[in-house]
């Protein structure tokens, strides 16, 4: 997944504002949904950040284009963890170890069976 | 109502970016509804913008404390106009008039008292 | 150009935020310098957002697949105005008139030439 | 440091998006140098973030009023460790642990007397 950085995701600082590269894995999570003609949220449930750990390396400028790249770390029952970097070409920006539990209606449950094979495009690390 | 400019409302440029001005503005038209105890979006209904005109006169920068005010310049029973500024001091450096219709499941209802009298707080351009 | 609706964009009314049609706007007229291989903000000047007026026709929700348009419809020496659409395929969702002024150093100057034959590419409305 | 939740920070899950709270961290770490008459980003110098790590124990929703509270962890010559809760009332809702380095031009520095001084605020956790 590819994103060009625009005004809006830069700061007075004249990088990209911190909280924006989570803006970016969040939109490369939900492509996997779209492009399978799903929504993140269906009536099945859906899936919540519970954890994050995140490494800024380098900062990201007005007009960079960004690549996401996503990996499944961890495939459990009702939750799992993915490794998401932001690179700009070959170099990393940021990474980020992030760990989604599965709700429906508020309260953690086994993922469906068509959500797993979803997320199973992540295996590669796409 | 009073707010102050933080990173994230800033862009490349070193000022506030353009549409967070909006932002502004929306958030001095909800707090009117926080205040009283309600919500902008309730069993009864919501508003939802139609149209707006803005100027842009003066731009805001990392830090300023700016000033929302917000007139009510016409009242109808299915919709209302606003004018909003935002000031810097005496400066002004935004203003905005902003056509708000009243909706109930998506459709223009009536606009019920309870609401006409939230509104009526900015009869003096508070 | 066409933009994607993400979680970012929508609010809890369940639609796009009203300030974020500026955003894919803005996203659209700094693409025609990206795609140049110039920025928005040169060593020449830059442009800024002097007035608008925009009308909300229906909204966007998470997951749509929106184009953005944009027609020039007045070409002064320091300043230009366009039209501005976000369509659902052939379903007009937002419109907008947005003056933008040539500045340096913050004063008002005349387009310079490359410039120009940049933003002429609106003409025809793409 | 006490923030309203307003539709800007909400998604159409419902909710206050994700990458919001890091938002709301942000805000409380910048007020502490306004409310100095400083501004964070000075001629001495300003922190870059460098990791995080957060936990998601519960989401916030339109109109909430939240509590932001920072504590100093490690004070480092070119760096510090915080820890900031997000707080609806008695309750934790996001906590994050933050590590930011001081950097001048680009490269790590000491971080001035001064600077130390305005962070030390944060030592008995406000």
């Amino acid at each position: 997944m590819k994103i060009r950085v625009y005004y809006e995701d830069t700061d007075a600082a004249g990088i990209v504002y911190y909280a924006n590269y989570l803006k970016y894995c969040e939109r490369a999570r939900s492509e996997v949904f779209f492009e399978a003609g799903e929504t993140p949220q269906s009536a099945s449930g859906y899936f919540v950040v519970k954890e994050l750990e995140a490494k800024y390396l380098s900062p990201a400028s007005l007009g960079d284009i960004l690549t996401i790249e996503t990996e499944l770390l961890e495939k459990r029952s009702a939750s799992i963890v993915l490794l998401q970097r932001v690179k700009k070409e070959a170099s990393l920006l940021f990474e980020m170890k992030i760990k989604l539990a599965y709700l429906h209606q508020g309260r953690p449950v086994k993922i469906p069976e068509k959500i797993y094979r979803l997320v199973s495009a992540w295996e590669s690390g796409e």
